[in-house]
């Protein structure tokens, strides 16, 4: 599951960066199948499909999960919006701009994780 | 609540295009209360904050409109992501990318709610 | 499963007014056991607890559906809601109260779910 | 996307039934990518899996599309479970059984669907 | 944000009571514009429109936050309801209502954040 | 609430297992009236009709707790499954099943509750 090549090829490495491997291995630890549906039909099939490039794909699925209510996998994608180009101030927006559509709740919730992520980053 | 002057100045006369004062007719038939909150709180104040290309905006609106299950709002925005300057391809990008994260009845539904709008628009 | 007596005994008759009968013929004639659950579970234990009065309840049930996107149940509880004796206005605030949890495509499809019903009502 | 051999080989052919080809037709018609990702992986990857009957896959879909609140893709489920193996009972029974976890507006919704399906049937 | 007089002049005062400051505190570190949108649209706009009674509303959030599975923003609202006059048995009433239109799923998990705040308030 | 004969006469007493009381007892705690309501209605009315084996129920319970997002409610069921007669190899092909019609993030949530119990079981 993991590639021996350095170089970044698909969407996921830069989405994921460093955590790449850790992510996967997490993923294979829950269910095999599970991870490679994720990795070969999620990632290296829709995310590299090349219509809309990575920061707007990642600005998208910073809303989806918002709008379900996944905290891991949006921490995850604000993270990943960012290694992808976007700046903190562009995912501050997407988050609001979420607001009149789900209502607050959603999105008191999804600063949180931002919050979190921003924490995290701070620390030494 | 329509506005006199023929020059666009929010986002809102971009999206809705020629169906501006239409939209906020029927909001403003369904109750006043409710259409001036969506003309001043979710356009005038959110969708004109900047920080985020209209484009983007309405590929957002998009996506949360499949996710929610919005048929009426979602056609809307499809023609406001095109009104915007996203191409129809980048709709189909911006749909199918939503897949993997909230599975494919409600990205059938979306594509419904796309073919239905290309559908009008070809005829004379 | 329709009552004998003229009488309304249960909060559902209030609920339903002239339509009682036929709502309950409908349901049995989608599942005779679906149709007792409602009545006997939904309406003859939770609604007639008595803890709340029946037009609170009732304006709990339009924002429960609102939030379900269940449109002919939000219709009939938007009239339950009158016929237990709560305004127009006041079902209006209710409706207008959920947006700033929920969003506005979902306040949008029970106004039109109201606007419905009132513009049936004023038909001759 | 049509399969020229008459034996099924797939999951779907039995699931869709005579109206296999209609409906990627129709599928193909919203977006040729969208239409091939539900046929390879939905549905020659995922449904083809083998680790569970198909009869159990489509009481399955049945509860997952209730739930979702999708009409279409449920009715064609409901008839999906019926060519899977299921009695109209135990499509009844699978429907009444989400009632207390999701609650009644949802199911009375399914059974709506299941009943266009039987009335449909019925016609000569 | 806060306000420097100590007497209620909005709803927010008496939902959040000696929270109040902590909470929008706490809005304003995960986002200023967020905190003010709150403040601004959701409670000096909606909750004070005056067309329903402030204990109706914050049964009414009780039921909206059970519903979008916030547990959070349901605890405070639990004790909002309770500070602006609800019994708990009212608010116990409140959410057993919604067990037949959500599933008891939510209902328990509401109950969960109800035993919580008591649990709490009981300690010393 | 609980039985004082040991022979397990309900569907619940499989389901729960050696936890059947102290889920009740947790449920009283809660509120006595839900734990009712959840026993009398949800476990020997609906669960008790006998229409579709336990195995099956329990799968379907899972779908329903995946997509509702419960993770204890669905922990329960997915030991629930188990004691039911379905394998562990069942229960993930139950899982991953809902994929293309949830989307992956509420399967990858719901593997990490089985995980979580797989874990704990192996403990000594």
């Amino acid at each position: 599951m993991s590639d021996s090549d350095d170089t970044p090829r698909h969407a996921r490495h830069t989405v994921f960066g460093r955590q790449h491997d850790r992510i996967f291995e997490r993923l294979s630890s829950l269910d095999p199948d599970l991870s490679d549906y994720i990795r070969d039909f999620a990632y290296d099939t829709v995310y590299d499909r090349g219509g809309l490039d990575l920061k707007t794909q990642e600005l998208l699925a910073c809303t989806l999960l918002l709008t379900l209510g996944s905290p891991d996998e949006l921490k995850t994608h604000l993270r990943g919006a960012m290694l992808s180009g976007a700046t903190e101030a562009e995912v501050r927006e997407t988050l609001l701009f979420a607001a009149p559509f789900v209502g607050f709740p959603k999105v008191v919730a999804a600063f949180g994780q931002l919050k979190s992520l921003l924490d995290g980053k701070q620390q030494p």
